[in-house]
């Protein structure tokens, strides 16, 4: 899973019936400074995030899962809203 | 999913019989300016889209769901024709 | 699926049995401009393709299906020999 | 499977309930000098480790197996805890 | 597939138990040159491969089908030790 912001929408008329009832939510992942990293997705929403919030998402057939959907064409899904982040970036200085 | 820009279409006269009765579409990933942004894909077509239309599309098993073939090579498919998109990109000034 | 061309072969005596019978090619996948774009995978061949051609090739699932062995190591496969390209480049110029 | 080390944790209360009971680590790759290499991920732990820990963690479907949870939104896992590494980086200047 | 030297291994005590019985080897992507190409993954062997040999790697569910774990957190594996490399990099100067 990564560490993303939820920054727009997406709106399609016409497209894959079973995106129907999904939230198409822009998703950006952060680096550890809450820097963009890598390429923004578009996710379906699975736990009733909105546009600003900093969220957990997931790729591949765990969207499927996500969306409770496996048989469907979604590959990216947003499964947590984050409440707390603790990192220590001091440990990456250890050698191994 | 990710947003891109249909820019081509692949004839081959030679493939797997799978691929048959699908368009190969030229697919640029773009990013959230509207530049090209990754590898371009060629992706299979199930919403009747066009050249130069803005669409989602989808990648991995996610993209044979999509052709209604969980059994076939296809890896990419174009899921969506994007009407409006809103991107609110100064919340990722947002600290955490 | 990427657009590649096939630039050589590799040969493995001391192999998984299930890759026995594939031509295991050297192919690179390429850009719009048809410079070498992304890492080379090792692919093997379902349609007959030989050094020097272009392409279309797939990756993970998708080539298991490809070559009849959903459940062999192969994680790319070269799926189409291509006859023609159309890319209209000049369409990424458009704005959202 | 990549090397990483564990730097932090993330809570959200409101998530997808198969991630329920599951410490949700961010785990930073690391390169074959110990330096942060790729985008850190979140990955459930199921081995015990805690945080400044050296370990493995695997990607995609793998993850889900690791969690004994097939069916859910899970895409990462640390699955072991290393207790040693040897690197000979020197083959690295053999020739093919 | 991808071509790899092993260069290492890890040794994990505290692992999880589908991955007793296998060696965990550090293997080196490599580009057409020879040199490091990409992050070095731990890859399970599957064909007996050791330290410094010049391999076939895979990854995704392929590396579990070729451990023979199908449900496994494996998700890179070694497949074919290489004996021969033939690569014609001028084909790369041809033009579509």
């Amino acid at each position: 899973m990564k560490i993303g912001r939820i920054i727009g929408t997406v709106v399609a008329t016409r497209k894959d019936e079973r995106l129907t009832g999904h939230k198409l939510m822009i998703t950006q992942g952060l680096d550890l400074e809450g820097n963009p990293e890598g390429d923004a997705v578009i996710a379906v929403d699975t736990v009733g995030a909105g546009i600003g919030e900093l969220v957990i998402f997931t790729e591949g057939t765990a969207a499927r899962y996500a969306a409770d959907k496996p048989q469907s064409p979604i590959d990216a899904a947003i499964i947590g809203i984050i409440d707390n982040i603790d990192v220590y970036e001091e440990l990456l200085k250890k050698r191994r």
